[in-house]
């Protein structure tokens, strides 16, 4: 079985070490994917949305773990959610929203029964002392029951702008990766075509992949997963349009 | 079985993975942990502080490998480090000083025996060429006793700052974490009060939590692993006040 | 058994993540080792130098993915090349050059069936929708004749200036690791004296290890994969000489 791992603790401390410590401590045999641990501190909407980008591709019954947590130590609630395949555990602050948009829950828990905790519980480090002996806990066949209280799970309102018509959308850069691709949040089907705009810039086609344009040129194009993507060919976009996270994108559909 | 490690190579190159290879091909059913890679180049007393914070979250019988090793290929020595629960592999330059400040050492040897070595070894990357293949060859059952002969271990005096009377104390900053919060050497029970200055900053209390302040408010607290911390709640102190490890902090005891 | 990657994806974002998830769908009693993301994007030389450094290191039976991968939508093809130990899997872009010049080729092939891939094949991510998979499947046994036709591999002229003479030699930094240590091209056994000199500096000996020379001052040696390096003892040699890749270096013997 695998866990899978997303925090905003960064690789440079030892904080991700012992979370992975104490969860093979409690489960030797469990695998332990790192999603990533570079989510900005405190960027829950980012955290939400690398996760929605990842935890379609694990295997069933894997147990997601994310600890991008402004509010260690207060009031704020963890919850255990369970849907037809997966369990995800996350402080109640909406980084699950973007999951929760599309799939269906099952049940939904308060994680608060301390028997699944480590005995000492620190104020500011829950990812250690709560959420990988939980997870690993429920590895081993807790029940989310036994976890706590049923959750009052809020389900978002639809995320994405979906492009469907021969419309005008305005969306707006939601993530820039390593390579500076500037995604959107604008949903497409492969085959779309059209036209579009962000700042003075203006794309007049939506490509299929990088290699349709020549080196250093502009490309639009519907990425991995779904969403229209801006990026420059062996280039840089960021770099480039020196743009950012909120930049509104405007796209003419052509075609559908 | 569980082999951690820990050293200042970095994720950039290939060392780390070669480790990991050389390990997996002596001990396939091994599981590997990462405390850090991103140790400052040399930084032995950084990597010891490092290890300190998450050894004891360990599973028993867990083999930390620490390579921060400034004398590689010199007359350095070796050590292997055997304590009730674990056993740690480090270059004799005081990195295991912080562990062994509290832990009970049943053995110490030198690792000496080239049959447990790669067969050529460089003398630039003892990672490779010695801790691995060392390491892999104890979690397969080899004894201490076959390494090399009896270490002579200086026990180094206390480290921390320990906080227990009415007193004022004079700590100073040991870490800085990814979040830019300044961990202090000052080591305290969870309940403490008094007052806090570092530089013209006052910290008027000690907070149970970063909750228990303002956003962008300094806050003083006892970290996760006990030690008095100074933090800017979703805010990074480090960048606030300017600091570097090493400056002064000091603590008037109020409440303890 | 071992899947080694090697990817220029970085460990910010989900690509990484996402790779092993798919693995581990596929095979879930696979260990997999990364040996670096952190390839600068699109540097397929880079790539191919920090994959000659690492392979030899692993078990028998390790399968290689590495995607750094320029044309990734083009027409360019992925090859899978089996060699006595190993096999790896890349783009056919020239990655593999250094590893191909010194290993006897057994089979390759290009990848191409389909029914080793995802269902749903990106445009722009063929290291989640065809590397992983395909890697997986091979470690679960799908023979490479399975894959696609016959490859048309162009095996390398030597890469390395061979160092066995009383001669002058020139050669190059080809890489500069997370120490800022200068790794030229220059292949030599260890036991090798002579001058090496790079820009205005001159190295009158080439030494056996970092401590051969006092803190602060350069060094030249042979590194632990048999290559010529130039550092600085405790120091950073990048940063010292403002040397990029590329810069040449001219080496005199004097001894082999």
């Amino acid at each position: 079985m695998v866990i899978a791992l997303l925090t905003d603790f960064g690789n440079k401390d030892w904080f991700v070490g012992t979370m992975k410590a104490v969860i093979m401590g409690i489960n030797p045999n469990i695998s332990i994917i790192d999603i990533t641990h570079e989510i900005t501190p405190q960027d829950v909407r980012q955290a939400g949305f690398v996760l929605w980008n990842a935890y379609k591709y694990f295997p069933e019954k894997t147990i997601f773990v994310c600890v991008v947590d402004p509010g260690v130590g207060s009031e704020r609630k963890i919850i255990a959610v369970e849907t037809p395949k997966y369990i995800f555990i996350a402080p109640d602050c909406g980084l699950l929203d973007f999951v929760l948009s599309e799939v269906k829950v099952l049940r939904a828990v308060y994680v608060e029964n301390k028997n699944y905790f480590l005995e000492k519980i620190s104020s500011t480090f829950h990812g250690r002392d709560i959420f990988s002996p939980v997870s690993a806990y429920i590895s081993r066949g807790v029940d989310l029951s036994e976890l706590g209280s049923e959750a009052n799970l809020k389900i978002p309102e639809k995320i994405f702008v979906e492009v469907s018509n021969f419309e005008n959308y305005e969306g707006e850069i939601i993530y820039i990766d390593r390579f500076g691709n500037l995604i959107t949040n604008l949903k497409a089907s492969e085959g779309i075509d059209g036209e579009i705009r962000i700042k003075d810039l203006i794309i007049e086609k939506i490509s299929r992949t990088y290699s349709d344009v020549k080196s250093g040129q502009a490309v639009a194009l519907v990425d991995s997963s779904g969403l229209i993507e801006i990026g420059v060919r062996n280039g840089n976009a960021k770099e480039v349009f020196r743009v950012k996270e909120g930049e509104k994108v405007f796209l003419k559909v052509r075609k559908i």
